[in-house]
């Protein structure tokens, strides 16, 4: 059967700070620039979820993108949305949440629960001119 | 000489529904839900077609992107643009024209239309938020 | 108090046939081309609905953009959305279901449910290179 | 001469948190919802500014959108850009960051600064499918 | 009968250089900057053509966008589409091509084609994040 | 340590002509149709850098995208932006401006700027509807 990726997107706004606790104030400051602001900035996220598998010849479907929304919206979106990634989202208790990191958590929780489909690729965009992709390695 | 790929994006308008016919009426409504209306519904799709290949010394090109359109136009669009799937085009006589099968189809269609260079991917757009990709295997 | 004007985008997958039944079938060939296909076609529609008041002062809202979905969504969309237009919406059993019509048609149904807000114009794009505004009269 | 209106798009980051410090806790839940977390959350923001004038002869110009695209981040973007807009904009330290409220801080800083020629609109966009326009009254 | 606009995205690409002969070059140069270039530069413009008019009740249109497309591809786009505006578009002869005057231009050839639909707005991009509108006065 | 890919959009707008000085006037006519026009036409360009690498433990970056922007822009955008490609670019003085070249001539120069990181594609949109990708090889 032929294999194909079927790609989704969701959206997410949320706040944020670009912060490392084991650099001293300048060190951030040199480092993150404005998106070390204390009092947090925020973004428009859009999530590009990408899965892939052998189309099922009785649906037509590798998964049906109605069912990944919701997968995805269940998993990661209530979470996220309207949050202070910082403060409000447990996986960035220790984690500073640049787009790179922000993606490679989405992937973790991802992963198992879209099977049996095989998550290829986690495209996070923080603006309309800046994205992360990650593959899982 | 360098190696690139060329993608040009064309469009077209279709009607279509989602159904298996060995599926019962309440599978077919579990599996496809809203998309099974016996009545139909479309969309306004949108197909980025990829070719890569040699950079031709003379002219610069892999391939003209006028030219990749004019082919696509003729094998494709012509085809499907402001049909309805399931009724005006053979390709779905017997095939569910879900966004993965539609990307197959596209993919076998024009294959060896664009040689000598060689098609790397369908990338069919059903609505701003989901797409499918299809690589030929 | 200072007026602004709101606007919320929502979208649905609908198919349609443009007709006259008093047309010949070669008048409605010539008026209406490809849309006249009789197994239809199909868009994906967007639908920008704006809406214009005061600031209230006790939310700095004209009318929460959240409600205003809800609103859209209930009148508007869970009619449209993956229907046939011809076929499923009886605003479209005696109306030809052009991009202008249906404008008319979403303006009449949403101006009394957007109250006290006052509506102002309907944006309807059957394609990305095409749309459709009413303001009511 | 021929009148024309110019409109330059700029965009910010910002956080924000909506609330009424004279509502509940439990109004501003059901007012604000989400956006009444006190964490805040945010916003990849665009906004487009439109000013109105006669084409100087000499220029062909109403006014150099390079010109205004700088008046705009001078007097905007640059008190806003990476923000939290409730505790480090001192225009929304008495009043809620709606984007009505928002866009009418906007039009007051940036009238006086793009004379002779004269601001017709702000549109600012808080997400992709929902924007407002201010005229200024 | 209800009143529409019905508007139409056309584009087309084209060199050109903003320059005014009665300037000295140090004049040009300070008013036009790096538009100014001898050898010019370029874009990908966008027209967005509008046009208001009664809905006919034979035929649901305003007027079909498919002969408004074709009314500015024979007025404006083939002139313009692929060309010099200063060296090879005669209207440009002795008119500095700002995206203001283009607009103007567009204007004026294009309201007498479009009747008895009557021109209500020309918009013309010049990038994604500037436009220009002209309304006829 | 995870791997991720970063990109980042950068726009420049330029005039340009395809040529080949060893055909024949009729044979560039032949090949490059409306692009081979000697008074020049030109294009927003929007180019998409992408680059990979580990994600540092330190700054949870794999390359900070305002150093990215910088760099682009210092190394290719101030040497193209509303520039002349045939005429004021040096590289591609015996160098037809495809799209393709471009884009091999972007790698060239930015793969040594942006180590440590790793250039893995860069993506030219010459307009809305085509882009080339190249990858180094």
């Amino acid at each position: 059967m032929p294999r194909c990726v079927v790609t989704r997107r969701v959206h997410f706004n949320a706040a944020h700070r670009l912060t490392n606790p084991r650099f001293s104030d300048a060190e951030n400051e040199r480092v993150f620039g404005v998106c070390n602001n204390p009092n947090f900035h925020g973004h428009n996220y859009n999530l590009d979820v990408s899965v892939e598998g052998e189309i099922d010849p009785a649906s037509g479907y590798v998964m049906d993108v109605n069912r990944l929304k919701e997968v995805v919206t269940e998993c990661l979106v209530r979470h996220l949305d309207h949050k202070n990634l910082n403060l409000d989202v447990p996986w960035f208790q220790d984690l500073n949440p640049t787009a790179e990191h922000i993606a490679v958590v989405c992937w973790r929780v991802l992963e198992p629960a879209v099977k049996p489909a095989r998550l290829v690729r986690i495209r996070l965009w923080e603006t309309e001119r800046n994205y992360v992709d990650y593959h899982g390695t």
